[in-house]
């Protein structure tokens, strides 16, 4: 018989301990139940060698927390150190510390890798800083902060897919690599070969045509919006400004929804401000302890837990633009730009508006027609015309989410495009409006920003798996 | 007080039917008990209008059946037609007819927008070719087979992201942008600024180096395995090939995990083998009738089905690639490469291994050290010295998943990597196995493959949302 399963001889087996149930250190710590015969891998986090008896605290990546182990100080080793990994053995009892639910009583401790102690930049029961730790993209998540950081992302993650899955929305892959620029706004990637890159001459381009890297999957979303109703992606996008700040990245992760049968912008909002709220309260219950983490001791200052709290309780607030714009003008304190209806709001301006508001995300709706892109809905007012946008801002991260109506009316359309020049460019979108054209509207949430937002933490490079700019191979 | 929910009076209150309860069609489909005061939004797929009575189908995009509306000839408009969108306020009823439970007995029609049918080039009650509705990328997801196609992706998307939170994995958003190569396989595409790609002379580079699209988050996931112990990627990845092919595209979607801990290859195949089974029996048992159009229609001499349910029951087959080839030099059949110990598979010699063993999916394991690259677990064996390595090839299709064990060990590293002169750029790669280095593997499937194989589906680009290559401005 063909392909038995003891055909494939090379296939390594491992030290040949006797079988015991392999546990995570998450599922040994949340165990009710001693336990015999358990085995538990992972980092070793710290060593206490006492005359009677030796602790170990063992890390896998599964939770903040460590498991400890209390050995027979015979079981030390020379290369059980800070840093190794190790396979323990034993019995998991109740432990007779408060600050812990379980330990495991080492049987047999295997050191699988040992660790270099001297050139490991990561030290015992040190709290190294955000920055120091940047240093070392291919370590540093070993460290508590990126690790509490990589889980809470994974667990939000996780949340908003399961959000738009429960809403019935369809999932799209809008594409990545395309020859849209969505709003001409933002500063493109471009593509083309590594050999075209090479010869730098005459390029035939790959794609035919010159191609980018998407700025927003908004357009294409659109198109499905039209048949699916309810559409969400949830991706990469890419803007190539100067991303030296701690606000902006080259590349980053948008959440982008649209709606068809619109009635107002209400539904754009209810959308938003649901969808924060689902994340940030599963966030917050699955994750407790890595939040706890980062309010604790990254922005302490901050008191974000009780605030977030106090948030996920109240209606979001909302004004216009034309009102923000007179809250400005009516502010005690002088802005670098003077605040006037039909200008852009700076940082400076949304700083000073959730102050008003008392610290809270705020919904800034019906923005100046001349200010926002072709798509968005006339809202047919005067003599301030506007359409039908709204942002989100919130503390200390400024715009969260940003959203619109999109112009659905074939007229009004048709005589945007062609005072902008951009009839031929859009001539499938307007198509769109040909066949069965529905109110319909969507908006986009910066899933580095949220996380900055509800963690408080201060650069956005700290919040991405691989730190950017860095000068490894590992960019 | 500030942000009254009045305060923005331009918001348009859409056309003012009294508020009945708004269903999906999904949801009217699917109800169990009549209701009176229905809403139902959605695409006009059929009309069809008798002296006493009018029918239409209404379709939504929540699922492939469409939702029966019955109403007063009186109610006919002349608008009202196919590809047009409308809202239907009624009465949800018991259906008299054996196809479908629940029918809607309409009380006013109201069409939003209307379709311009002599322009729309998708016709009432025809099947299009799939190469016929590739033509038009911004339509094409109102045709039947597209909607199934996209309501399938999306449910599979789903479930993958629910298979490893559900096992204990770490999401982790591996770099789109990188200075990696990963594996030197594969033609690359370059990044550059706009600006850079227009004055074309000598480059500063945006990032100080090259910077490429990632063809594989494999390397970045390696680093997270030893922290997290298990994680995953799901994201998309670029290769510069031709891609006019039916197998390929220059921008796909992978499913990459990595396990750190594992004890033998075994480990590896084991998750490869639960993640196709799970999120295939997902979509059989959540889009039974999006998955029966492709079976039925689209793969018809396939009965994909039956075959899905046949090997969803039975362990998957495994050989050696040493069996394999001996497999192959004993087969009736002349292959254009002669199968030799050494050699590659090619796509023909998959064929034969997949056909001998009974059109079931096969993992062929431990390939020659010498075909594979740097970083495959050394299997120590002789005199034909292989890697522990995996790929899984499944009928139709060839490889779906390919995977191994990583070298953990320093020294078959360092020798390694100082052959192949690349010490230099893998000394981060060589770091790891100083610091707590443990026995550890992984794998990638790719998702367009993955799709083609369930559903039969030829043309690797019927199976994305966009189809590139298309001359649109929706590339």
């Amino acid at each position: 018989m063909l392909g038995a399963r003891g055909g494939w001889r090379a296939l390594r087996r491992c030290a040949s301990l006797p079988r015991a149930v392999r546990l995570r250190v998450r599922e040994a710590l949340g165990a009710r139940e001693p336990a015999e015969a358990v085995r538990v891998q992972g980092w070793v986090r710290s060593v206490r060698s006492q005359k009677e008896v030796l602790f170990l605290h063992i890390n896998d990546g599964s939770s903040l927390e460590s498991l400890q182990v209390v050995a027979d100080p015979s079981l030390e080793k020379r290369d059980l150190t800070y840093g190794s990994a190790v396979e323990v053995q034993g019995k998991l009892v109740k432990s007779p510390h408060k600050m812990q639910n379980m330990e495991l009583q080492a049987e047999t401790i295997h050191v699988v890798g040992p660790c270099d102690i001297w050139s490991f930049p990561l030290k015992m029961k040190e709290r190294h800083p955000l920055e120091y730790v940047r240093q070392f993209p291919h370590l540093r998540c070993r460290n508590n902060t990126l690790g509490a950081l990589l889980r809470i992302r994974s667990e939000a993650t996780a949340s908003i897919h399961s959000f738009f899955q429960d809403n019935g929305y369809v999932h799209i892959h809008t594409p990545i690599i395309t020859s849209n620029d969505c709003e001409g706004a933002g500063e493109l990637f471009q593509i083309e070969t590594s050999r075209e890159a090479k010869e730098s001459v005459e390029k035939s381009h790959f794609f035919n045509v010159p191609a980018f890297l998407t700025v927003s999957g908004q357009l294409h979303l659109e198109v499905m919006a039209g048949a699916f109703t309810h559409v969400f992606t949830f991706g990469p996008t890419f803007r190539a400004e100067n991303s030296q700040s701690r606000r902006h990245l080259a590349e980053f992760y948008m959440v982008e929804a649209e709606l068809s049968f619109t009635e107002s912008l209400q539904d754009i909002m209810q959308v938003m401000e649901d969808l924060f709220k689902t994340v940030t309260s599963t966030v917050l219950s699955k994750c407790p302890r890595d939040v706890e983490l980062f309010h604790k001791y990254v922005a302490p200052a901050q008191k974000t837990k009780d605030r977030l709290e106090q948030i996920l309780k109240h209606k979001f607030m909302i004004i216009s633009y034309s009102e923000a714009v007179e809250i400005l003008k009516q502010a005690p304190q002088t802005f670098t730009f003077k605040p006037e209806w039909g200008c852009d709001l700076q940082t400076e301006h949304e700083k000073y508006l959730v102050k008003h508001c008392g610290e809270v995300p705020v919904f800034v709706v019906n923005y100046p027609y001349d200010l926002k892109p072709f798509y968005m809905r006339d809202n047919e007012d005067g003599p301030q015309h506007t359409v039908a946008a709204v942002d989100l801002l919130v503390p200390g991260v400024g715009e969260l989410c940003g959203g619109s109506l999109r112009e659905e009316r074939l007229p009004f359309l048709e005589s945007r495009l062609q005072r902008l020049g951009l009839t031929d460019a859009y001539q499938w979108y307007l198509d769109l409006r040909k066949f069965g054209s529905v109110p319909h509207g969507g908006f986009g949430m910066g899933f580095e920003r949220y996380l900055q937002y509800i963690l408080g933490v201060d650069n956005i490079k700290d919040v991405i798996p691989f730190p950017r700019f860095s000068h490894s191979c590992l960019l």
